[in-house]
């Protein structure tokens, strides 16, 4: 008999599946990579800011030296921007860094975290990871349902996640809402409330979760630059929340967790608000594009406040992978969502006008 | 009275204090950053190999995109350089990343880990961030004491840290000797073997810790490419082992745990024999020249076989302190290794001649 290693909540956890990369495809499927287009990962279709590129390339002299494990430049980047003081701060390896920093840090085997029903895959692999226990609570309109949230809290409830928008719905949490939620929250509960979207809502929906962390000490925002900064393959998020959750992020933080030319790129890219208003509009024109076509085409969608769009592509629960293949054979990479128990549905990332154009065009011929 | 979050032990970790960075020098001590010397965290002095700077640069048009979370080049040319199949690899966010995920694998709250006295410092701050018991044995020369080692382990003790050779001391222990331990291990307990300073061993000394992975199914072989691959600012560093081991680390990794630009680099600088001679060469002239003067001086020093030395610098327990703060004054970084119970050395890297001239210099002063 051959011996198992680890504890039997890790040995069950599913590796997380993303979004297939060009290259793979490419062999996968015999395809030229500049032919492929990929609107699987909701990724920034303009890449990363010019602004990045040339701090980057700045700091690349000292790629020999390890990374300041304080973050000092970046830390005071992120302190000018929103004013909170840098002991606020946990700079992360992406926000899912974040997202495994605290599941460490609060949750123990045998408690509990909460997270909502299609709601971000990696709430789920973190708390299996440490051998919690998740409550999943039944989504309401493809997305959050606080009050169900707010009566499930149990006695050993740890950790809830909310994400807002919520990724691969693209739902959204009005501002009052939330707070009255994070009102309703018992103190010792925290809560991490993942903004990875964010930047792509449009003016009047913006609200101030940095105020919240004023008034929450059990509050953690968390954001990525993976997204609208257009900084996914450099790695780069942060969590802002009071000391007492801030200092123990840090404790169990790795020293170098984000990389010199991350924290380089990152100081550049959160003063780029030029950068980020052309993402923005980018992604709300595109997002028309594709829900007229939806429209059109009679198909059901998600409406959706972040860079992508969820959309059901048939009625019987082998549709989602079906299209999703035919789309592949292609050189069309979207994401299928089955993993959520979403069989019918596809999520797309808003991509260049005509990246959207092609995915169009090829959905219309393979659904009619 | 205020909350506390999280667990009792997390609370407890001490963070991880790292070499000072340069910057943070310039900015505490009023210094200009470009007459610092910075001989403090083992990295290579000649930087990053041009071939991987090559490298990095082409892969700076898809920052945008979500790094390879399967790594599939990169896993390519471990695979090739190392004779491994693919499927024994891990990738890691530096090696630390390595160890960390070994020990959320491999060891619950209440179950013990163990490690040698004055072994690297992330294996006690890994072991305390999941809640389990260290057992620390006591050195040998320095060294680990691996007949002590093999004594002490206990019913629940599911993971040994062995370095080789050992940071901070520069101890080694040969070949023979440690294969003799892995065999008087346990099956069911993992032994993690960190080689983060292989590649400076000299060629008598090498040993194929490979081939041992092939015989041992709880071998775990840890290498960085932050030290000799001249790469500590991207983050990478690799594990290998059989996939009963693998496929877990790899369940529990962040799936983008590694940034592109890490993995692009890795791939040419493994490739790289030629600078990995030269950081090899330069190492050992710059060892000779830092322990002549120790001779010279009557210093005591711990043989190195890594690229850093450990010396005393005073009979009293403040003379690590005391040495390294007339140091930095004058611009010059080296590691005091109080934290490793060792108040009276200091850790000392081995730069280039005119940095370690400098450092002799400062040296002979502070002691005459």
């Amino acid at each position: 008999m051959s011996i198992k290693f680890g504890p039997e909540y890790v040995r069950a956890i599913a590796p997380y599946q993303g979004g297939k990369p060009i290259a793979e495809v490419a062999r996968e499927f015999g395809l030229d990579e500049a032919k492929i287009i990929k609107l699987a990962s909701n990724e920034n279709p303009l890449g990363m800011p010019e602004s990045a590129k040339v701090a980057m390339q700045k700091a690349v002299a000292d790629i020999g030296r390890y990374p300041d494990a304080n973050g000092f430049d970046l830390k005071a980047a992120i302190t000018a921007k929103y004013d909170v003081p840098s002991e606020w701060i946990t700079l992360g390896n992406g926000s899912n860094d974040i997202l495994e920093l605290a599941t460490h840090a609060f949750v123990q085997a045998g408690q509990a975290a909460m997270y909502a029903e299609y709601s971000f895959v990696v709430y789920a692999l973190a708390t299996q990871a440490v051998g919690a226990r998740a409550i999943v609570v039944k989504a309401k309109d493809y997305g959050h349902d606080l009050d169900a949230m707010a009566a499930a809290i149990t006695d050993d409830t740890k950790l809830i996640f909310i994400a807002n928008p919520n990724n691969p719905t693209g739902s959204f949490i009005p501002a009052a809402e939330l707070e009255a939620f994070l009102a309703r929250v018992p103190p010792q509960i925290v809560v991490v409330l993942d903004e990875a979207y964010n930047e792509y809502l449009p003016p009047e929906l913006q609200y101030e979760s940095i105020s919240w962390v004023r008034k929450y000490p059990n509050l953690l925002v968390s954001r990525t630059m993976s997204k609208a900064y257009g900084l996914a393959g450099l790695r780069i998020g942060f969590g802002i929340a009071q000391p007492v959750i801030t200092d123990l992020l840090n404790r169990i933080r790795q020293p170098f967790n984000v990389n010199s030319l991350a924290q380089a790129a990152a100081v550049a890219a959160l003063n780029d608000t030029a950068f980020l208003q052309r993402s923005a509009q980018l992604n709300r024109d595109g997002y028309r594009q594709l829900t007229q076509t939806f429209d059109e085409l009679g198909l059901e969608y998600v409406p959706s406040f972040g860079n992508f769009v969820m959309v059901k592509v048939g009625a019987d629960e082998a549709a989602g992978a079906r299209v999703n293949l035919a789309l592949l054979k292609q050189g069309i990479i979207v994401r299928p969502v089955a993993n959520y128990g979403l069989p019918q549905w596809l999520r797309v990332t808003i991509g260049l006008p005509d990246e959207n154009a092609a995915f169009i065009d090829a959905l219309k011929k393979l659904l009619s």
